[in-house]
């Protein structure tokens, strides 16, 4: 349940209301609410009094669902914003991992060269065995910020578990929370405590509604701007990498206010396949792309074989801009 | 391995060839081959003196792979092309059943009313339970045969089991394999021996590899006119109805030479979802989209939930256009 | 829902009924029922003077169900018996294909020494691939039949479509439903109007739900010797070849009444991991267990990898009757 | 690959030369190895002179490798070995979660009645959602070290994220890596840190050989002492909570070294097909089963549906000796 607390009621009530009732205290929009579980059916006793508005629901999708904010949120990243009406489909484009100055500076210079705005590239790489590159942690990071810096651009990257992840708040724009890693209590609750924006991963083995809850850890926590991403889901197919679960963004779109970007590279886990996939992604109307592109992907460290190189990026990104506009968004 | 074999040499000659080989038979484009399993890696020794030119294959998609022909087959559906050249997306409506003469005959004059040459209706339905609507059989079949002769449309319904795959063939245009169906060689086999289009729909439960497999039984037993449809695999995921695979898609178009249908309806089953995902298939550059409208889907006997009404699928349709020609596709 | 009608309603009385209110007809242990649909939650006017008690269901799963008949059917297969009190583990046994008589008489020999009384054998093979062996067909079929008259053993073979399913039960004494073909209505008909037991595989993408309804089918239709028998789902894991589902064994214990066979070979699909998962199926106190055992699996013309050979059987069977005893079963 | 190193070699000297070759160093049975990725086929040149012995593979489980080590790894776990030759299946019982101080004294002191050696309790919930009972945190940790004094029992619990590994290692006696936290590098990384035995619950959504190549993060980083938890994947069947995947135990059981311990609770969801799942479990010959029970299921704050009773997993445990016995067990 969802309780919008009258506007009279300070901050400091609000939190003695919210300990009082084991539930969450946030302020959003100038208002203050506080969230307890879906099991509350009723506005307690002890805060009829103090209650302006309500919300019930069935199951522990609450901040994060449409019946609560029927419109989408709208989220600032860097210099651009997406969600809300915006209409505009923001593009990350980057290498999966930062390899070395030389390779991350090529990448930053392509990518503002295309008039995009976002770069990424994982410094802590969540790999399955640990005899793979693990990434280069702090100095990839400090790569990164020094590419904010030199080159004005939003940079975003990916905390692999609790230890670095104030690191990451510090260094990144926009932090990312892997497939691997967003049932991590640690990195949410860490989030949850910044403004930062919050991009988290759907888990391969993730249910919609257990992604979105993810979502509402960040939320509850008292950070509002949260966007989802889908990135492919493991099913019995193995002829491709994951499945691109594009019925669930429709769920997602129906029943949550959450700004929604998708990660074609990762699901497809082949070059071939990735610019039609985009193409798909954006005749849905998203709020964003994340693609991967390495100056090289045949030396690339890790996901060689699904990292798109500049020519085929930048001949993508042009393909997706009559798609865009033909269902009323903008590439940015 | 598939053997082109010498221009010289006559059907009752390749016939015996085959015999003799354990090995189909079959003509394509004025040229004879013969194909036996992907076990096979050299010509026999008996053939050497008939092979004009030979492939090999890994596994046993062959006649459908882009190995062997690299350009993608032209299939013609009554008086459309796919396929091939042509960048043809061809629209199929219609309702999941047919439930009556009135409810077939709305359908069909919306159809055309909108320009469009396909009409479906399900009339012998795979339900899973024995106490659901079973389809009006015989008659519906009579009833879409009755619509081609009345309003010009081209006839597409599908077979659920061996019993009445005659039945299918003489009156329907385009034989559709059903996803639970999609394994039976009873089917796959009389559907050999017609020249009529084979649309194949994927299993829920198959995969890709396999899905290709069935149309090789179409292929090799002699009719060359075959269609892929992907229509969503079952996943964990239960918010939704089925997983539209995407990635897969873009797999076929990479390995195989045959045209692809996406069927967004019954992956997503809801109709919320329909449209977006409609726009994300045409996106991708496809060869057909099946999409179930029925004049009212609150009274509709079979998947009430997922057909769309038909406003809905008008406007739809005006969507589609701008998203096709975005990719160099036309609708029609 | 089921409605026991009355014991004075006549044979003809009762089919009248059923075709008045659009149910089943069927007659059990002396007493005979209507079945509706789980939609239909009251007993209807027209039916009320004839009801003696009836069972309302929330969904399609009904003859089946635990709900409708506490106690497990018993199902007679030649001269044993399963379900019901019994506590019989049932072992069949013997090769994948049929392939030739040599081949067949060595395993019906092999089978009868070691004191059991079922053969298996596939004659119509559900191959995936055109270019694979496709078995013998009537051939097959009159093998297995000599098998039965000479060394008075029982014969299971499987229907693949509903082109042969005629011979198949003339020939053998149970009718096997493949995981395939278990959406077959063309089979499932005919097996509802023979009283030969049906063995009912799940088909590997295939719901508990969806499994159940299958049977429900052969129920409806006036046979009640149903038997389930789980062989593996398809999963995500592919280190092996399917995933053999124990906890829906679970599931149909407490929710079904019909007996329960397992398939580990089909499941595991590599010898080295059958006889354990024998032995954790046959812990479960089931119904039968399903053994592919051939005199030398290297030449085995389909599933070499996972066929025992028959020393690898022997040994397993000796070893399973102390399991089955732990639990207080019989093997036979 | 991995590289026995001569005996002569100190420990100084194979520090060194794993730094110098970029591998990891370890010692195992008073015998020092380097371990290099699977992409390492041959002895690199500087290491040839150093090398005693060496193993190729073709992928990333190695130590974990039953063609390192053909016999399975014996470990310790308190008063009691499993693994080796021991042919002991150890039972861990005890609450989803430590909620109070009575109620875990209450299930300390049924366990140790039962003549059981293992408790366990979980502290740090790695719940789904934010607004779900979050564990007792480290007063839940001191309350288990409480009954390890008092009752002489050995106590599991399980770390939720990185932020509390430490506290986890300093009270456990066993550390328990949950399924959803099992690419967590923060915690595996501590967990190899220390000598006491890590039990590793394979993710819902991970494959086998992910599942190893995180006990590989383990066992490469110095701790020997791993054991494998099989507990269920997620897949398309929804009727129980996960499928308990069997036929991934017999994979294990060939392709690897580790012990293995079965959690039917969490696989099934529901507390009627436990003892059926445990029974099958005890069957395939196995080192351990993790058993939920709770003094009062029906109060439970967490799992309530899957625990046991306590007269439940009593009678379960009476049952569970003959079928050890009969495959040459002994519960312990």
């Amino acid at each position: 349940m969802i309780i919008e607390l009258k506007s009279t009621i300070t901050a400091e009530n609000a939190e003695n209301l919210a300990i009082e009732s084991k539930a969450f205290h946030i302020k959003y929009n100038d208002k203050r609410y506080l969230i307890a579980g879906s099991g509350v059916k009723e506005v307690p006793a002890n805060l009829i009094d103090f209650a302006h508005n309500h919300w019930v629901f069935s199951n522990d999708l609450q901040l994060a669902s449409s019946k609560f904010l029927p419109t989408k949120r709208e989220v600032k990243i860097g210099n651009v914003t997406i969600g809300g009406d915006t209409k505009n489909t923001v593009i990350i484009g980057g290498p999966c991992s930062v390899e070395s100055e030389e390779q991350i500076v090529t990448s930053a210079k392509f990518i503002k060269s295309l008039g995009l705005n976002l770069l990424r590239g994982g410094c802590y790489k969540p790999r399955t065995s640990p005899y793979s590159f693990q990434g280069l942690g702090l100095d990839g990071l400090k790569l990164l910020a020094k590419m904010r810096d030199d080159y004005g651009l939003t940079v975003i990257t990916e905390a692999r578990d609790a230890t670095h992840i104030q690191e990451i708040i510090e260094y990144s724009d926009v932090i990312q929370v892997g497939a691997k890693a967003m049932y991590d209590q640690g990195i949410l609750r860490a989030c949850a405590k910044t403004q930062k924006p919050v991009l988290i991963k759907r888990g391969f083995g993730t249910t919609l509604q257990e992604f979105v809850q993810a979502a509402e850890f960040v939320l509850a926590g008292g950070n509002p701007n949260v966007i989802l991403c889908e990135r492919g889901i493991r099913t019995f197919e193995t002829g491709t990498r994951f499945t691109l679960d594009l019925c669930g963004v429709s769920w997602l779109k129906e029943h949550t206010n959450l700004p929604i970007i998708l990660d074609p590279s990762h699901a497809m886990g082949y070059a071939y396949g990735v610019a039609d996939l985009a193409r798909a992604c954006v005749a849905m109307g998203i709020d964003g792309l994340l693609i991967e592109a390495h100056p090289d992907p045949s030396v690339a460290k890790s996901d060689a074989s699904q990292q798109l190189n500049h020519d085929q990026f930048e001949t993508l990104i042009s393909s997706l801009k009559p798609v865009a506009s033909s269902v009323g968004y903008n590439i940015i």
